[in-house]
């Protein structure tokens, strides 16, 4: 474990841009053993940008893989003065500088029967001394799958359950209240979890807490390309595909609407490309469109809501 | 001109539902004439609803007709107690009731050289006296032709005109600023007229300002039948089905991160379905696409920003 001295915002930001490119060669990897005859394996290509008040990132995004529709790996260090909202909610009552690095991912298959993934790891620090990780990873099947869906908050759960035994519950409840999209009274898929302000503490170090986000994020290339692998070559048909752009109706809506980072990004200012690389290639809206009751579709809706215990 | 004591409420919601019978009838009319061999005209379906608070309206969607690909004309009349932030906007410190009626249009075309529609027309009271009307129109061309757009705004400012030399300069600024898309530095379209709060003085009396409401709710369906036919037999292609998918998820991004009758909608609990109408079928996101300098997508491109005085 790296000692407390040595763990600066540098190095934490070092390992996310590690973490960038060791996801991005394990999909790209798994979308290459995805190939078919009308597909080309894609790879990723990356947008290097700098962000006029401090810092920049590299977006890396893939289009049209053999797997993977469209999707995007992004990984920033942005640092500037902090704005007044950001001031208040620490109690400071004088300028401060902050400093945020992270990872983020929205991948959409082109498959209906492959899941579309979000995570996001992140580092917060003030130039007071506050600082704080934060993050997330919650799947959203087009079709819910009991068997993919026990298993996927399985491996979260065991990452979870060798930091503290108490986050995944309660990172769990928080995902569920976070992806969750009020209008629809539906959640945005099977969840995963949610943390944020997550701070050292008398008994638990900042080293602690970086393990866990390093954990996390080392366990998403596994988790997604599991899937990649299992699902993509499953058959489907129109009626799947269907079904599937007015799922990506709902992820739009949720990210839109409801998607705190996605609002604050927006609203101040962000790299526009880079937030909205979570948007789908295509997405559809039928008006008041209802599954057939009984249907697969109808079952899926079912199985998206709050609290439901899959472990 | 209805005089100041019969002009009530219910006479001005009577008038919005018969314009929405009128505009539907006009509109299938419209696209009955675009009938072409491959695909069949649609007629609205009626969808009729009640508000838990109080009152209710009727939706009217249609789906893939021969012109019009998806669209809702919304009529609606909903009443109950006004909330916390409204009665705070008048400085009432006591509790009171609400009455909202009006009528609410997007049009979606198949066509790309067909434009997208908006219009929005409704009256606000409060069981305090307090009244005022509100409304707007606006135009999305997936691509911008000057001549349609000087059209477009010389019928409206003609209307204008009719009630009040200053509203078409007051209420096309105000439609710049509404219909404006921060994160892209677009706006949505090219404009048109919107207005809010219009309330009676002592100069104009209520039934001047339903007046202009109603002429101007009663233009609508003349303008837009005019762009029907007109314009849905114009050739296209690929390249422009492209475009104007990613055009409509433009739409979809000022619809849902911006436009706060969708937002105030979507979070007090609001008619899902009915506000949502304003989807497209179906919308594109391509990573950081750049039309080609010098097309018709960068000449549209370069005719969405605010301020083009087009009469």
């Amino acid at each position: 474990m790296t000692s407390e001295q040595e763990l600066t915002k540098e190095s934490i930001s070092a390992f996310f841009m590690g973490l960038q490119d060791r996801i991005c060669r394990s999909l790209e990897e798994a979308d290459v053993a995805g190939n078919t005859l009308d597909k080309v394996p894609a790879q990723f290509r990356e947008d290097a940008w700098e962000r006029p008040g401090g810092g920049g990132g590299r977006s890396r995004t893939i289009t049209n893989g053999a797997i993977i529709e469209k999707g995007g790996v992004g990984f920033s260090a942005v640092h500037g003065e902090a704005t007044e909202a950001t001031l208040r909610s620490l109690n400071l009552t004088e300028a401060a500088d902050f400093y945020a690095t992270g990872v983020s991912i929205v991948l959409h298959p082109h498959s209906p029967m492959v899941p579309i993934i979000h995570m996001n790891v992140r580092y917060f620090e003030m130039s007071t001394g506050h600082c704080w990780f934060g993050g997330g990873i919650d799947l959203t099947p087009h079709y819910v799958v009991d068997d993919d869906a026990r298993w996927f908050h399985q491996q979260i759960k065991t990452v979870c359950d060798q930091h503290d035994p108490s986050y995944y519950g309660k990172f769990k409840s928080w995902a569920d209240d976070y992806f969750y999209i009020p209008h629809r009274q539906e959640t945005r898929g099977i969840g995963g979890i949610f943390f944020d302000y997550l701070k050292p503490t008398g008994a638990v170090h900042k080293a602690d807490l970086f393990a866990f986000v390093q954990d996390m994020g080392n366990a998403f290339a596994p988790i997604y390309t599991h899937f990649m692998r299992q699902n993509h070559a499953l058959p489907f048909g129109e009626h799947e595909k269907t079904w599937q752009l007015l799922r990506r109706g709902r992820y739009v809506e949720f990210n839109l609407v409801w998607d705190r980072g996605t609002k604050f990004g927006l609203e101040t200012n962000g790299r526009t490309e880079s937030i909205l690389m979570s948007m789908p290639p295509q997405a559809n809206w039928t008006y008041d469109f209802r599954p057939e009751p009984g249907s697969r579709e109808a079952q899926t809706l079912a199985l998206l809501r709050k609290g439901i215990d899959w472990v």
